[in-house]
């Protein structure tokens, strides 16, 4: 399994603490939760010099792979600063260092170009595009995008859209791509355009799952006290996406069950700042969750 | 069962389609929704000499028992005017002329008091009073509110719900009514303030139900074509109410079973214009949605 996305460290602002530093970037998130599921998650990625060692050691110790982490001795690796308002739906982008993103490549390690199972993390499509010019044997492909892109780069994204099994795009996205109020006409304008599957995530109000001329809605795990929202998105994506690697049943039964496994790791993740809340979860604490989601919605 | 509430001829314009002069009030979805479900439903309301013969008989056909109807000769019906925006999720209020309902007092029959069952449909919280201060045997009562009481008459409403035993509002009212953003505190300070059970509606993300220090989580019915959303919370309230008074079972179980037939009859509501989703449903129209429900959120 593969990841190809952002490793950054970020200064994150709630109302309630705040962090500055912190290991942040799609990847990292996305393969510490895949981590939990299946083995070894890989990734592609870049970092400058002053990314420290016990970042590295920490992925490490996930089994996740860094062979195709670049690391750019004397740049600076991608910061990104931003504020949450007072309900954690919204926030305001403080500041965006690129440093050695700018310029980054994914070069995918020749090993890996065979990996069946890939997640394409929130990056631009053309890089997006880049990774899938290089894989050999796709079999499942995730892709995660943003509304930055889908207003700038339309074009490349829509190409990569009839490349990828999975598009996973919150609400307002679903809604802004398809200029379409109606979350459920805009799920079937959105599959058109290539995904087989499509995940509509709603934050609070859980996920929709499209595909096989079937509908899936997950409920979200009822939170008091979310302390930083950043990453859930992640988190969902390599939760929903290790689990399917693990047992490699893309059955629509399966997938809802790999929908909540996302979902539960979405969960721990914004219990705590930065990754700290994927840092060090037992299997039990992962299945116990998987109940409760049960317990929550079934009747 | 009692159901107390409005009648009334809406004007409604969404921007598919239009009616005017057509039946609405909270009082006659209601008694329509849980019609389905037990008999008599009986309601206490006011209308005008103006309020058409082919509604009464509509309603009885319904198996509703009108004892408690009012009607004033020479004086007009109660009115509402409203249009819906693009999204169908806000309205403006076109006109709202009170008529016979100004001075309504909510009469309960004498054979009424003693209704076990009891629906406080959305009317001023001085008038719920009035109603609850009638009841000689009430074991289950549910009460409906909205931003307008919230707003002018909390007091009176905080009286109210230190007497119900469901409360059911939508997601903004609950964070008005708490001054509290995150859903999940909110429900636990509503909670607080009386109501032994609440159900927070989430319109297209389904709804909450929490009590006995359980929450369930109902998804929404996937809807691509709503025509009208006028009276979806009061079906939801019959809906809810009419089945648990037909199967007296009040554990939390039930209670989920109930916030899904009430779901059930939402979505048939707002398929058409004012009632006319509510009154041509067959037992197996009813019981095959409730089936999809289950489909749609098992996994």
């Amino acid at each position: 399994m593969l990841v190809v996305g952002s490793i950054g460290l970020d200064d994150i602002e709630t109302p309630f603490d705040s962090v500055k530093n912190a290991l942040g970037g799609s990847t990292t998130y996305i393969s510490l939760a895949a981590s939990y599921f299946t083995a070894p998650v890989s990734i592609v990625g870049v970092v400058g010099g002053d990314f420290e060692q016990r970042h590295i050691r920490m992925l490490e110790n996930h089994n996740i792979d860094l062979e195709g982490l670049q690391i750019v001795e004397g740049a600076k690796t991608f910061r990104y600063g931003c504020k949450y308002h007072y309900d954690l739906n919204a926030r305001d982008s403080l500041f965006t260092h690129l440093n050695v993103f700018e310029h980054f490549d994914p070069v995918i390690p020749e090993q890996k170009k065979k990996s069946s199972f890939v997640i394409l993390g929130n990056i631009s499509p053309a890089l997006q595009l880049k990774v899938l010019d290089q894989l050999t044997n796709p079999k499942f492909v995730v892709c995660d995008t943003m509304n930055f892109w889908i207003e700038g780069a339309k074009e490349d994204l829509l190409k990569v859209l009839k490349r990828v099994d999975v598009l996973i795009i919150n609400d307002s996205e679903a809604r802004l791509l398809t200029q379409q109020p109606n979350l459920i006409k805009a799920a079937k304008i959105i599959s058109e355009m290539g995904p087989k599957y499509l995940i509509i995530k709603k934050g609070e109000h859980g996920a929709l799952l499209f595909g096989d001329d079937s509908i899936f809605s997950a409920p979200a795990y009822p939170m008091e006290d979310i302390n930083d929202p950043t990453g859930a998105g992640d988190a969902f994506a390599g939760g929903f996406t290790g689990y399917l690697h693990k047992n490699r049943d893309l059955s629509f039964d399966n997938l809802k069950r790999a929908v909540i496994y996302g979902s539960v790791m979405a969960s721990f993740c914004v219990e705590k700042f930065s990754t700290k809340g994927l840092e060090d979860l037992s299997y039990l604490e992962i299945q116990n969750r998987f109940f409760e989601f049960k317990e929550l919605s079934s009747f």
